[in-house]
């Protein structure tokens, strides 16, 4: 039998309102509680539904919703995912982020081809029954917008205080099963010379972007399920492009027309957007793979706590492959020490990392860096915000730093 | 660039409407849909919403409800997972399966109370505010109802026709986090001789359940988050017990109690129910890892499919460990064919088995069986059956067999 850890246990004592060290009160409460049952075990409790939802209690966790356009454009925008409020590494699809250009398109599934052109020997075109019946894979796999992070990129000098989610919630994690798109490229049969697809999708915005065609014949899925039923709409309902590790741009939702053809067409939506302007005033066209980025969900801006034992959480991810290792710092960044990980670091899909720590009371930053399987490792928000022009936000992976003041509160602060 | 797929291209262009083997109209249909846009492209799509939900055309994907005591208690039942339209491992938190003895209590999260007391030195008392301070693990495990398959069980001798959900629904798949409960035995150190606990949960029923200590201290869970998110009231909120591998009636839901003792109580729910009863009349108490266990779930019953391609897809898991090896038959169990599984099959949660297939349309018997890390491997209805007595539906881990009729309709069949 283990001994018990004093610092977690006197902190729930604390907790239950009696000095530190002393159980009785305690025991007290465990003498309450052994009495009457509660009233909600007095009465029986509501029937079965077909469909369920999260308790009333947990009504405020939710998607922030942020529409520039809103007068002209409602459906453009984003939906973030509130990892603050999340644990684990799978997002509910209820909660898996969006970012939609001209909103969520109403497809009827009956209705929706998926036409395969171009330089190819064979047209094809696929409805969602054809595809039902063809082989399929399952991948736990995380989808990340390119602007995800934005409010800790160089774009905003003025130091923002929000949630984790706020900053950081355009990543989301599903196991998402499809058909690989290699098997419908195979029946296409694509020409000698083609090296490109561009992927579009069947919303008002048509979206539009270029795919190497190596990595589509790799490891990309037509999407049809997300956590075990059919994707939702707003993920792209009746199916979708996963492009693993890729820029959440790519993974085109409500997929209607892939185009083999030699070279990309510099789409609208990759020349205006998801570009990386260089301080030298060039811009880097495609940049693909989402670096290595790591960030604490517990504690995080907004939250409050209590000191004495905490158990600090978070979530890892690459776009280079796995993580390799993550390391928390709780004074700033002077030191470092390597978090635990919840099992084996997966390919494409994060990990969490959890790291026991007991809070003096004193102010404290804490921090949090990856390092992937290529060797990459996060930067400083001021060593990342170097590598581009003033106003950069795309692609950013710096750490992300979190202010803990005397009183227990949380703020996000930059370093 | 591999060579296309005959069989799976010329069924596609069959299901287009043209004789197989021609092209043309497929590429016809391919000129039409490079046409107009369809008209959901021609409008802005719907706005973001704080919490999603599955399409519209997707509504009648739900749970089967069965509440046989529906006059005096309609919150005793179950609501049963729809395997047949779900694919991948994970299921969605809207699915999950529910087994419940009086219904769903409407619990506060903030009066609710986690009592460890009996034979421990230090009686304590957990609020979920004080177990969302302590240190979590998350892991993907399947939930198994004991009750699970009793359509395929020998407690019903004349053959059911119903859907893949309704026969084998009682399981389900969420990726759980929680404190691991060895940490909170640790703090309350049990006495010396104290061999069991007693799991009680909050709702109407009480529902309580012995369990040996020594898998308490191994790898339970005090769940917090399904999927990501706080568990559904349906599912135990704002905390249950997961029990890797063993009978769902274990993973005792809205937990409240958990008592340190030296001998199991027989508690109502684990003598009336959940016992194995022998042809020698005499019964088995405790029974409590689930067998290893497979079933087709695409194609299945209820289903109609059409000849030429086909890709049959289930899910197989063991109580024992990992799967490690799936067997499909498409003449009865004559011959057995070797399935693709879907990555490296993980401890205590499902891995999705595949068969490529071309049905020729002559009448045909599908069936799978699961072989686990412990050698297990299912067996026939009949061989099952005569290890039990007549009536007996409990752990049934049988072999499923779905028929398939030349018009393509495929019903649930007993071998």
């Amino acid at each position: 039998m283990r001994r018990p850890r004093s610092p977690r246990l006197s902190r729930r004592v604390l907790l239950g309102g009696a000095a530190a060290g002393s159980l009785a009160p305690g025991a007290a409460l465990a003498a309450r509680a052994g009495d009457a049952a509660p009233d909600w075990m007095q009465v029986p409790g509501r029937p079965f539904r077909e469909y369920g939802a999260p308790a009333p209690q947990e009504a405020d966790v939710g998607r922030e919703i942020l529409q520039p356009y809103e007068d002209v454009s409602p459906g453009a925008g984003v939906a973030m995912t509130p990892l603050e409020d999340l644990e684990g590494t799978v997002t509910p699809n209820g909660l898996h982020f969006e970012r939609s250009h001209n909103g969520v398109p109403a497809i009827d599934p009956l209705r929706h081809e998926l036409l395969i052109h171009g330089e190819v020997e064979r047209k094809l075109l696929f409805t969602p029954g054809d595809l039902l019946r063809y082989p399929m894979v399952t991948r736990i796999l995380f989808i990340e917008c390119a602007g995800n992070s934005f409010f800790n990129s160089n774009a905003f000098p003025l130091a923002v205080d929000e949630a984790c989610g706020m900053i950081h919630g355009l990543v989301s994690t599903a196991e998402w099963t499809g058909v690989p798109l290699s098997l419908l490229l195979g029946d296409a049969r694509p020409r000698r010379g083609a090296r490109w697809l561009i992927a579009e999708g069947a919303d008002a915005n048509a979206m539009s972007r270029s795919l190497p065609l190596e990595k589509a014949l790799d490891d990309v899925l037509v999407a049809l399920y997300q956590n075990g039923e059919r994707i939702r709409p707003e993920q792209g309902y009746p199916m979708r492009l996963v492009v693993p590790g890729w820029e959440g741009n790519l993974n085109v939702k409500w997929l209607r027309r892939l185009k083999v053809v030699e070279e990309p067409v510099y789409a609208r939506d990759e020349t205006s957007k998801y570009s990386d302007l260089r301080p030298d005033g060039k811009a880097l066209q495609f940049t693909f793979p989402m670096d290595v980025k790591s960030v604490i969900t517990r504690p995080s801006g907004g939250q409050k706590i209590a000191p004495g034992f905490l158990h600090v959480s978070g979530l890892a991810w690459s776009g280079h492959g796995a993580v390799r290792r993550v390391e928390v710092s709780t004074d700033g960044g002077n030191s470092w020490q390597t978090a635990a990980l919840d099992g084996r670091p997966p390919l494409f899909a994060p990990v969490r990392f959890r790291m026991n720590w007991t809070w003096d009371g004193a102010p404290a930053t804490l921090l949090s860096r990856a390092t992937d399987q290529a060797g990459h490792r996060q930067e400083s928000r001021a060593e990342w915000s170097a590598r581009y022009a003033h106003g950069h936000l795309y692609h950013c992976n710096a750490i992300q730093s979190w202010r803990i003041e005397a009183d227990g509160s949380v703020t996000n602060v930059y370093l």
